[in-house]
């Protein structure tokens, strides 16, 4: 625990030790065999487990969309784990079904419903897919007992910088990849509300059945948010699901000075949001919520398999709410989240976004100050997209071999980063723009930081890129 | 830990401290509130939620088909929480990627497979969802771009013993429940191959597209395994998919007393084992295994996205696995399962699952000589299903009034047990079969009861049930 979890916040220590595939199987004894190992065998295991794990943790670890470690989540999650668990009838899971439902409740206070129905899931991804099925389930009820053999096509539509899930989505639930629809986004990347209204006409002319259109607040990239209230518009002219990928996004409802950001939420009919990421409550914590309180969630998802969901119980069985689920066994991932609302209350959860906010602010502002450092655009969230420009770069016209080899450089940048261990940075070509960092500050340990180290370092190695 | 961890797993202590969901409800307070609470108010919140939860741990939880605690896993398990890492790119996961792939390397092994692929879920339910899917690809690769509609119906065959994620997996994937033929099983429950074969040319004639049979190997109520080999011998005689659901059955792998209740499924297409269950890896860790080693997981579920799945990395990206999952951020499963099999060897794994099936056996003998206790019939796995028959109903005839009386003994005894806070044990009625108890005995805690308790009180309180 010294070192996963004091010495991994550590700034001064490494956030990864990197070592290649090959030669990182080689060091660890990953090999399973007959007999057991003795019990010191096990802790240099563990260490080494420890060792060579990337120290999500640490305060320079940018790489992804979560970071940090709340300890009261922490501290529910070790409960879990030693309870062990499995969330599907109120008879194995009284708390937590309870604490689910609690959660699920709030969450949809801060989307602005008056009621809702909701389900903790194992990823935003995830959160999608049932919404999709939900809204298909909702258009063609008979779909869930006759498939799609033989209806129309339908059309899921969404824009282009939406999450790959959504694509991921349409192929697993036989809808077809081709039959996504990506409207046009902005040069912010938020959709365009007048391309949404086309592609519905179009596809409406063209026989098939658009049924499904998925928003995004907070897209993975470059963390824009789509026009919720004219995309709801458009929805309810055409009588369609509004779904709302705020996976990422989601967290700014808690905030005051930000939620105006998913303005018009309240209109959407499902909303995938997932508090392991700026709220910090664990990988994984993510909740499909929706607005139809009749029981829609049920009636699409049931099976009503009788050795577990019996009706015949000593109990309101209403409670045994794991049928709603594609899973049988399921996590007690409320749990976590809960426990740090308690500890934090919601206006700790704010000041947890507002910091984010305030120093991805902070960073836009150093980078606009900076030799060699170049914003892709103004940000609208916690995602500060930028390249860094090299000297030998800096005076080069803009043309072609500019960027050619501008895309050449983040790699470059990152891979020494990784091999020294300073910093993990996530790079990305986008739309055309060559490579380019992606920095999101999440972990609440960089405040801490700020002061304590050169400027030049807080955001990434001091370049000395050559080309 | 003191309360959750030693308390939880003695014997003395109740199995659940059963309060009503209305009563729990006011007895907790789950209310989210706009400030956060104190430390020694958080600490009560913790020993409230261990209080009321059920304790999986304690060896009389026999109410799922997993119970117990494996030390070694939890110990993994508390680092991966700390670690919070994701299982997508070796990048931010290499140790965990590799983990998940030695072990994924060893459970083919065991399956008899040269090769194969394969991934870990979040629950035996996806898995089961994967392999559809999977096969579906095969079957027409088309589908992943063009969907469902405008195909001819595609038929999934499995037997109406399955577990009911094949029919949420239909439903889920646009198959459609209805195109789920569910082939007769006999009185054991095993799925009767003439019965398939029937049913693949009705499928046939009526020009719809068999193309995936779901084979269970350990059924949910009744431990029946299907005959692999001569269901094997049909589906490469019409060219189907073979899937074996051998998420409770899988780990009798391990034993080598025990694994010819799986002969055959070496011929599988796909297999779905989860060692959450027998084998104590925790919830959950659940692996799906694929013969298939030419990349169809990847092709089938892949959709590449540049800012996740960059191609320019300074490393081998083949490492980079997430790609194969419908799941963006992904849970490090493997690693607990893979530390207790470190710590057991195989041989100690083969041990608790002798151990189990032991215990079932010395269960069966009991039920035999004692008087009021009736078996269903006899198990070939762990799951000890039987009736209690209360002393009123034993000299009775067994008519309608009989069977509608003993359908509501188990209820009521179970709703005893559960609040004296007993034991917890499974029931449901089946295949016409009046309510009955199921129970599986897991936990390695239940050796050491043996001696120390009561004959008794092993399976079941003294019933004094009268009707």
């Amino acid at each position: 625990m010294e070192e996963v979890i004091k010495k991994a916040a550590d700034v001064t220590e490494k956030v990864c030790e990197w070592q290649p595939p090959e030669k990182l199987k080689a060091l660890l004894d990953l090999e399973l065999k007959d007999t057991g190992e003795n019990h010191q065998k096990l802790l240099q295991f563990c260490r080494d487990v420890i060792k060579f794990s990337v120290k999500t943790n640490h305060p320079r670890f940018f790489n992804q969309l979560y970071a940090g470690i709340d300890y009261y989540s922490l501290a529910a999650r070790f409960i879990t784990e030693a309870l062990n668990p499995s969330v599907y009838t109120y008879e194995v899971s009284p708390v937590f079904l309870l604490v689910e439902d609690a959660v699920l409740k709030k969450m949809i206070e801060f989307i602005g419903w008056e009621e809702g129905d909701g389900i903790f899931n194992p990823g935003g991804s995830v959160s999608n897919m049932y919404a999709m099925n939900l809204a298909r389930y909702k258009y063609c009820p008979d779909i869930k007992e006759q498939g799609l053999s033989g209806m129309p096509r339908l059309v899921v539509l969404t824009s282009d910088e939406c999450h790959y899930s959504v694509k991921k989505a349409a192929s697993f639930l036989g809808i077809g990849t081709q039959n996504v629809y990506f409207i046009k986004s902005d040069e912010r990347g938020k959709m365009i509300p007048e391309e949404l209204e086309k592609q519905v006409l179009r596809a409406r002319k063209e026989g098939s059945a658009p049924f499904f259109v998925s928003a995004t607040a907070g897209t993975t990239v470059l963390g824009a948010f789509d026009p919720l209230d004219e995309i709801a518009d458009i929805c309810e002219r055409y009588g369609l699901w509004l779904h709302v990928d705020a996976s990422w996004g989601g967290s700014a409802l808690l905030s005051r000075k930000h939620c105006r950001l998913l303005h018009g939420i309240h209109r959407a009919n499902s909303v995938a949001w997932n508090p392991h990421k700026m709220l910090m409550a664990g990988i994984q914590c993510c909740a499909l919520l929706v607005k139809d309180s009749s029981g829609l969630l049920k009636r699409c998802y049931s099976a009503n398999a009788s050795y577990l969901f019996q009706q015949d119980k000593f109990y309101d069985v209403s409670y045994d709410t794991g049928d709603k689920s594609i899973q049988c066994s399921r996590r007690a991932d409320a749990f976590k989240f809960w426990m740090t609302w308690k500890a934090l209350g919601t206006t700790g959860l704010e000041e947890r976004v507002n910091r984010a906010l305030a120093l991805a602010r902070y960073l836009v502002d150093e980078i606009k100050k900076r030799e060699g450092f170049q914003l892709l655009l103004e940000p609208e969230y916690a995602n500060i997209c930028f390249w860094y420009i090299p000297p030998s770069l800096r005076n080069m016209e803009e043309g072609h071999e500019y960027w050619e080899k501008l895309h050449h450089v983040a790699p470059a940048i990152k891979e020494r980063m990784m091999k020294k261990g300073s910093i993990m940075l996530g790079y990305q070509p986008h739309r055309g723009k060559v490579n380019f960092f992606r920095q999101v500050i999440i972990s609440p340990k960089i405040y801490l930081v700020i002061p304590e180290i050169e400027p030049e370092t807080l955001c990434m190695e001091r370049a000395q890129y050559e080309l």
